[in-house]
């Protein structure tokens, strides 16, 4: 790698507004879901990368972290998979005898996981029509209580997930406490939350494959004692918990429906 | 993956000017060169993002592309190997009894390849000072004639090498023919090069790592024939050629010294 010294002007046009996760999980598919071919570059708005090898959103139940494993293994009955990805939670879950369904917003990720015989919806768990009724488990995994977004847009979440739940549902998920890491770069941007009043973990990212790149969105990750205070008012509670490393996961259980959510 | 509606208005303030290449070698070799965990991301002024896991700049003779065991294999007596990355070339064609010395701009690249056992300095191709004598061979493998930039600037960076030779000298690189690829981004990127009078697979690029990006730079894509008139005024030859799908090597020789480059 030779840095040359008389470049052109960079004529930075892209990237494309599109469905730069999904175009990768379909990539992957049709290469078989094999390692080392696909990838998703989660950006960050300090831009830092991250990179991921979608095939690992085709994990079979036993290359799952165990925490995830943990969870899978607790959905029970009519389940709501929420960012359902390439389907790999929602797989395992049926596979241990839940009745999921799937929802993700990307037209691609839906793509696959119905080829891989989920019933996958193309939706945000905001939307509420068409109406798919109720739930007696929902999944954010795969980090996806990340979903959550920030403080102020969790408890508006939860309502619209409470709508689809009665009291006694459970939510399995996923997070990773974002101070246990060290490296400069991600302490510098928690601070830089802090100084803003945003939650430490608040991460405005989005996902780009090829010329491809998503929205910029939010994403949130929060310690497990974080979570706690945030949803104290929603009718949600953590009833389990289950640590691995950084990693935890957790069953919110409904002990409340309605009345706490605005409409 | 969820797409959340409210997202705050993403400030994007990197990534940060540094050797982004160097350090992803540099993690990938504190981590003992195990694929899946270090990745470069080469973005192009399109926005189009080519991720390479950089495990293979650590690969061993083995591993390297047909073509490019064919070039190692005749790399003979005083080698100048120009950006050597983490070493693989310089390592393989040392194994063979050539005498390599290394360079590369990177100083990540420049470390990791030293703790390889490289002969390595920090420098470009075009820096003469300070003087490291004549080479027999010189490699721009790991398709490094990317590192001709354009065919404005091959013919200086040529007869920079010249100055490093004498007649008889002999140049082995690799590149891939450009038009060979569909993908409608990059034929429209070809395209674009075209009506602007650059070649059509010169790209002009970036390799970021985590935070860190090196600076904007060319980076030629040819095929053995555009390289053919592109070098039909330098001195140099092309005297044997391999091919392999839409790679080739080539050795040039340096059949005229001096007379027909500017000084």
């Amino acid at each position: 790698m030779i840095k040359p010294e008389h470049g052109r002007e960079p004529k930075v046009v892209g990237p494309v507004l599109g469905d730069g996760f999904g175009e990768a999980l379909r990539e992957c598919w049709t290469a078989g879901g094999k390692t080392g071919h696909s990838y998703a570059t989660i950006e960050r708005d300090d831009g830092f990368l991250f990179i991921t090898d979608v095939a690992e959103y085709f994990d079979d139940f036993d290359k799952l972290e165990r925490h995830e494993q943990w969870a899978v293994k607790r959905a029970k009955g009519r389940v709501l998979d929420i960012g359902c990805g390439a389907g790999r939670h929602a797989i395992a879950a049926a596979d241990m005898g839940a009745d999921v369904i799937g929802i993700d917003p990307s037209p691609g990720a839906v793509y696959v996981s119905q080829q891989r015989g989920v019933r996958a919806l193309k939706r945000t768990m905001k939307e509420q029509e068409p109406d798919i009724g109720k739930f007696d488990c929902m999944l954010l995994l795969g980090y996806n209580l990340g979903l959550l977004e920030s403080r102020q847009e969790a408890v508006e979440i939860l309502a619209s997930l409470a709508l689809k739940a009665e009291v006694g549902t459970r939510l399995f998920g996923n997070s990773l406490d974002p101070a246990m890491s060290s490296h400069p770069d991600h302490a510098r941007y928690r601070e830089e939350n802090r100084r803003q009043g945003r939650m430490p973990g608040a991460y405005q990212v989005r996902i780009r494959h090829k010329n491809l790149t998503t929205d910029w969105f939010d994403y949130l990750y929060l310690s497990s004692k974080e979570l706690e205070e945030l949803i104290v008012d929603t009718g949600w509670e953590i009833t389990e918990m289950e640590t691995e490393g950084q990693s935890y996961a957790v069953e919110l259980t409904l002990t409340r429906a309605g009345a706490v959510f605005p409409a």
